[in-house]
């Protein structure tokens, strides 16, 4: 028979809308949640007992409850009031991931209870909790950032499948999906994050990039240098290509203004 | 054998990026155009000939060479002057329909070549020319507005299968696909877009509804007020619901704060 | 103030599961319903009047309701079994359109209880219904279809921007959406619906294309002769391209054997 | 300044057709692959010196070519001669992970170059080189299974927040994401995978499940008895949720038959 590895369980997607109506002024927090546990899991797989398993149905519930009890507030405190719940009230529950995403809401002023979606970006947080100790991530996904010149790509390994052109003057384009671990908690979560957004933003604007992992070295640098309780950072950019047209069968010239994107903004 | 009746062909989904360089600081146009074209189409359903086809591939470099020559501006502009060229320079391509959706980057201030993709929403125009006049309609898509109170829903119709408990106070959240066709040019297509668009919104938030529907017209009687060119304005508002969670059995109340988001926002 | 113009409004994507539990074996329909109602809604738009308004929680229940009591069935059935209720039992309510998926499960034989979802085609059936008369429309989606040889593309006109090659042996690929409409109801419509679907299959496997109109004629040809009860058969065939790779740089040849997808299959 | 951890960089979705010509009747491989590189990157982010950057648009192109020169056979294979090729003749390549997808398409019979895309399910399969030793994984990924009876939930753990009523007889729905890592190659990959799948599916079947958990060990059990080569299986089984609706509102019962699926199929 075999032998049983890890193994983790848990509820994604949790969709919650939480409404702080305490003031003249209602406030709104849009949020997915996923939780993952791990456990002692060995006697539900294997004889179907499963007097350890937390369903996921009460994970959703709990979810749902302590955002009426609690409130929300930062996301990074309120995945970990979660997993803290999850594994330290019940015992067969050895560990939690709660990763939490937070969709950009925008009031429409200035009308107190109206907002708009702001997009495809969000603000995220994951907390791992065995017990004893825990760590927090914070992070974005989704910000995407163009820079329509200040890139070039050059001098990089050739080989006989090379067609690539060098270029001297292109659009550089990216999803930067971030996450940024604290070595304890900063002062104000939400300040953190702004400065880390901040920082990302701006090193990605203000870096003359000659490859994209130049850009994210200095996105990377510049976040950690802002952020004093940052100890780490994991950057993924994937290049969403702009191609320059060639319209020359058609006597015009291109001097950087017309592309194909080859990739749907949705 | 079978008769045949209407039809169109063409490219959908062109995504070209329009650099403008002149000045100090960039601007950027990110559009999605998508093209149908009818003509007298016979031959090339019934015997292959295919003299009176205009290839996709050559819609789409059309749609290339003209945001060079002609640049991009006011995407109204851009689809109106696709469609006549494609009708007006084809003896058998007698009608166009040129949908255009622009997507909104916003510049990283200060930094002049720096820009990041505000969203979901989309701004729309649909042209459509036959060689003798043109029907011009912008939009919004994509808009997504939330009220969190000043919504009810009460006396609807009830039969065998009502269920629904009549709602005095519940979050409305809808995704606005609008579009409004124009009698004529207005002065400016750009800001009579954002006044449009303002009214949308304006109307959303400071209407107190007491239906989904109510809203709709609101928003409706609002742009057509507000835009002196607009002859015809239609609306889809689908109910993103928000369902208020029952805490009870947890021994907590929810006086309006703990919603289930029934839709994703992506 | 504006003038009010037709409308409509339902609810989309009722997802319903219905197993069938007579006899040995299990079955099961998995539909995914939309409704729209039309009606006399000038009292709930101009003053929020809700009296005529059938809410769209109602119009779910009553899908599952009746999926209990009078099972599903074919969907053309289903859906007018749906639609008829809603109007005749309804002053208020003057028309419905409902329109239907199916999503195709095959039986994990020998095994009684057992499915594997079949993939990213669904049947599809639509009925719109004013209180007289019916009209009846079935149909397939997403049934992705490829041809690797047996196609060209040739004498197709020309004009400035043509830059495409004439291609005389390419591959033809599309994603078939297709709906049909009755004159009468056929004897049996799964039956109907298998002629019908096999006949766009076969038509566009044993047609030498020179164009994919011609192709979409002799399909809708084809299924018009079989099945006697259509009237009218609406095409859509969207091109997924399949661009022939140019390996010349690297001393290959590539007699249509290698090639670049321009869509993702899902 | 910062210091710089593990990174990757690559090519992520080459969709590549490939059409075997040979014989009477043609055969194709649609695929999609992504690979990621390893490597001393420290210069190109640091200095932006690219020398030891292999660019993507060469991994692309070395995949075309090898389609070409190599054919495609099994997805394994194909795999893993890309990922020896790009670590063995690049010296500033330390580690390569090629992932493929292969998308089913089955022949229109009996046409010799006619098929149908068979839905949503890929075989998959992953290959790390690291210059010295290999890793082959294969796998499947969006295979959607159903039990409608044969399926309960019991005896599981309660708290303050569990609301959840026990199941004795519920709907049993996943989408299947299986890996499977090989001690040494099987005999025939395509033999070994088919054998690998039908026995996930049949242990889907026929294991009376008490939990999904117990469904799950039962399948990565019966595939590791059913294929010699395999050391290790990886199965993650989410929930597709089929909630049975309450009729009693409208004095119907529901013995198992209507209900609400929480996830849409596609």
């Amino acid at each position: 028979m075999a032998r049983l590895g890890e193994n983790r369980y848990g509820k994604a997607q949790i969709r919650l809308m939480k409404v702080d109506r305490t003031g003249d002024r209602h406030a709104v927090h849009d949020l997915n949640v996923s939780i993952a546990l791990t456990g002692d899991m060995a006697a539900t797989h294997l004889s179907g007992d499963n007097a350890a398993v937390l369903p996921t149905d009460t994970q959703k519930n709990t979810a749902y409850a302590f955002a009426r009890e609690h409130g929300v507030g930062p996301v990074e405190e309120f995945a970990s009031r979660l997993a803290r719940h999850l594994v330290d009230t019940h015992d067969s529950v050895h560990g939690a991931r709660v990763h939490v995403e937070e969709y950009p809401w925008v009031r429409v002023e200035p009308h107190p209870h109206s907002f708009a979606l702001s997009g495809g970006e969000a603000r995220t947080a994951t907390v791992r909790y065995d017990g004893r100790g825990e760590r927090v991530v914070s992070g974005v996904a989704g910000l995407v950032l163009l820079n329509t010149t200040g890139s070039e790509f050059q001098g990089f390994m050739r080989d006989r499948y090379t067609t690539l052109a060098e270029a001297s003057d292109r659009i550089l384009c990216t999803t930067v999906d971030a996450t940024w671990r604290h070595a304890g908690p900063p002062a104000d979560w939400d300040v953190s994050h702004a400065a880390a957004r901040a920082a990302l933003v701006e090193a990605f604007a203000d870096t003359y990039s000659r490859s994209l992992q130049q850009t994210l070295f200095a996105m990377g640098d510049r976040l950690v240098t802002a952020c004093d309780s940052v100890a780490e950072v994991r950057l993924s950019l994937p290049n969403r290509h702009h191609f320059l047209v060639d319209l020359s069968p058609f006597d015009l010239d291109n001097p950087g203004e017309v592309f194909h994107v080859d990739d749907r903004p949705f």
